[in-house]
């Protein structure tokens, strides 16, 4: 099959635009994301059902030993590749899970970093091929979380580096891609520009103070994004169904910033 | 398959608890370990098979040129990789055993150890992730030796990273962990609340003595631990099936430490 | 099959000449080469349909995005390496799409860029061994970007460094060899000379003024140059079609310089 | 087909004895080792078949090309691994023949060099794995070369070393452990006793003197061995029959050196 | 299938001997050793095909662009791996050209050129191997060019080192092998001994005197080597036929030199 097939990616936007709930940061960051509530898997897919997201990110251990609770109820979206922040090495992140054994757990999609200019990335590029090129044996969509980083990458956030990763992504196949926000919305719709026909969705990053991010929010969403793939925003907040609905107000509603802040208060 | 079968599952505990005895050392750490008793792996065959002991750890050569002693009277867990400790490079353990041959060996689970953090770790990430996929095939268990290991490690049971290798392990999919003391009752809690499903069980390490060595083993088992792989702590005492018997009781029979010296003692 | 099918070999070329379209840059280069206009592959689709283009070049993703508005108008030769420009390290370009992926894209013929001379060569090698031979699978022809570079190739376009590229394309198998211009017309002889049997074509490079750009393929065809392969000097440009003209007119109807110049002012 | 055949083993020993001749030598240590006779693989064949050797150990190539000398008339056991010794590198021994090659050559073993403790040895346990696995496909017992090597090994014949490569063969699944000898029997009564279950015979070594080397092998047999793995002790010696002699005496009729002498000059 | 098969042995071979053409060059050495007339492939044919050269090396893109001139006239020995000479790395030279492709391209032998003692050496090994290997599907003979090279060969023509280049190319199955003369007759007959059963044939190397070039090539018939593998002695002189019908004089029947320079002057 040629290119991600209509019924997937039709599953994971509702109405073009996707609100995606990130979970893979206990392999990425390790436990210091967690406090006692939300280091359980439970407690993260109890907010993705929730509210509306329409995809939640595993890896494939979570994927695995928590099916039951999601299983049917939000599309699966597997992180075939993943690594920890210990070894302070040039940006690699091996694949941890076969696209086939991704749809053995019912992944409706699958996700993979690509570390955008680490001296490392050649053989990146040849995982990613592998991984694209299967998931296509499934019609799956996959999405391309583009971090321009390593010695070569002095600022990961610059509009230039963040327009050329989204371009990556284009060029390599990528039906959607997870990017990190420059700062800026006009340096940001070149960005997405760049993307043409991927897809483009913003990471949530830090957590930040609400209004900075409804307002980034909105800004990437105004740039041309179809949404976010948030983590640490929503489940390390106090009010996590808050800032779901929040969010929902400015990405499938259109809503401006004042309209979220008041649904996030009331 | 997807996970674990669960008729595997069952045969590595009882009651939910596992005792495994551990006899992968002569591979790494070599004969020093070993006396004139417990070089031979027919003596370290009889403890287990005279104790409660739900698992043997054993090589593939073990495994192969001994399987009439204990085959068909207690689990065989493979240790599919291994290394010496010969050479002083970054820690990188090869797969030693095929998950296939294992099966032909008779094997009912597979271990693998990770060195967490290690500058090799994304090759060992991706053999895991083979040994993982391949163990689903058969619906075998597999056994993460979760040990953050290597230059960024200074050190290996600081509470913090050895809560992180629990969670890498359950993130890649491992159903039991294998991981060290961290020293400290409180903090190993959180290191088993990072495993999520995966169950926990931990190591015993150096021989030290035996009220220690009990006290340390309640304190873990309180703090959520499944059980035990215990080797050294086992077959260099010389007393071997009195502290067998005296884990039994706090492992299986839940007893306090006062309780396990007096059985030790008996 | 052994060698390229003349089915595909004629469809790349008008009279036993070609004029290819080259649109790699958004992996190669990155945004720094658009503009609001050449930034989208359609823009470029359509100066390729409007114009005598004998094929157009594109990455894995432009090829699967935009297939339909280019598909069965105009030959597709999809590069099946690339790698971006931010890390410097020693040349290397890994293979981002498989022939077979290719195939179902729809290409008759693949491009595969060879860094000739970099220390990473020997793996650049089997890798362009595994391409052509799969193509040969297909009876696709193989084009080969024929790029000396690296520490040990101080100016990549001296006569003697492009001719050995060349000739090392022949050697391997390329079809059609892509070279950069020796900026001379009898050294480039030699390079056409050291071609043998495999056909010439010449990249397009920087964007330069439009006389110096008419001379230069002039000198290329007049030392035996199949033809080109360009890209910025059209889509770069803000007359592309008379630009495209230009070239037709030097390439299909062995115009004079003043000829194409006439063309372009017209 | 777990563990190695009966049949095969069986055939590769008498009364529980090995006595090899190795000539593997042209490559590991080139035409240095040779002189007018002895480079001949036709003169080394002569000797085996004249004498009571229960294996003769080739290469690949001698294998193949002088097989109709030997074939049928004693066990051929082909080493599989190799490398010649004039880079100075850490070392590693590239597998130089597959196990299915070998046994078309007929082999009845095949030989594997580990070099126990070098930094290149992760390379070599996965190398180790195959041929072990592919060997059982056949049932071929596997023998290996245990000689721990490398910078991490300042005293190869240190009976602690020694000692650990032994039990690393045992752990990794080979049949027939050769190891060098540690200069002294009690310390070689270590090295047969972390064997295991894995037969050892001692290398030969350099050519000695011959009292020196009969002593040698007595004290080996008394150790524990089941026998030698010889090459230039004998055939680098202008009596290689009665060498050979002597050893069976020393060997099969479990002779004292007093014995062994007299064979050697009768 | 063990061995080359007698078909293709006695292909190579006129009454033992042999007279091949080597034009590898392009790839070896590239453009510098071509003038106007060498360059073309088919002027090398006719050579070849004009006087009695029992074989035809040729990389892979000159057997599939020129084989309607050469093809069921004179066996095609097909080199199947190579590199350039840019690069000052290491030596190490990759497979270009599977061999199953070269039966396709109608090879009746393959060429290896294994850099022995290159510290890449053993990368180089395996994939010897496998091409050994694979041509012994089809019965394939196996030319290897034992080419000592690298950091740690000061000399590649000392006789020691010349010699062990040729038993390395023994030990691992090489049919014939290709080495580089040692300067002196009775060193070579010394490397002669140490290939065995392998057949030698010597590389003419650089463009020589005709005088010199005669007598070196009837020292190294002499020696015991069963024929050459020429080029540039060849296709770089201006009396290529007659250079030709010297050598056959010598090699086939047995002239001595004044006879191959009567015939030269003829």
């Amino acid at each position: 099959m040629v290119g991600a097939s209509e019924k997937y990616m039709s599953r994971l936007f509702r109405d073009g635009k996707a609100m995606f709930l990130a979970y893979d940061q206990g392999l990425e960051h390790g436990p210091k994301d967690f406090n006692d509530r939300n280091y359980d898997p439970c407690y993260i897919i109890d907010i993705a059902l929730k509210n509306k997201f329409t995809g939640l990110i595993f890896h494939k251990g979570l994927a695995e030993k928590y099916h039951e609770h999601f299983s049917g109820k939000i599309p699966l979206i597997v992180k075939v590749n993943g690594k920890d922040n210990i070894a302070k090495t040039e940006p690699f992140s091996p694949v941890v899970c076969s696209v086939d054994y991704a749809v053995k757990l019912g992944a409706e999609a699958v996700g993979y970093t690509l570390y955008v200019g680490s001296p490392l990335e050649s053989k990146a590029m040849e995982d990613f091929r592998r991984v694209h090129e299967e998931a296509r044996e499934y019609g799956l969509p996959v999405i391309g979380w583009m971090y321009p980083r390593g010695q070569y990458v002095p600022n990961d956030t610059d509009p230039t580096i963040v327009a050329y990763g989204a371009r990556v992504g284009l060029e390599l196949g990528a039906d959607v891609l997870k990017v990190k926000y420059t700062g800026n919305k006009e340096t940001f719709k070149r960005v997405v520009q760049m993307a043409g026909r991927s897809k483009v969705v913003c990471a949530g990053g830090l957590k930040t103070d609400a209004n900075t991010f409804m307002q980034q929010t909105r800004d990437i969403l105004d740039a041309g994004a179809c949404g976010v793939a948030v983590g640490r925003n929503v489940w390390q907040s106090d009010r996590p169904d808050k800032i779901a609905r929040a969010l929902e107000a400015l990405i499938f509603e259109n809503a401006p910033v004042s309209k979220a802040m008041e649904v996030l208060s009331a």
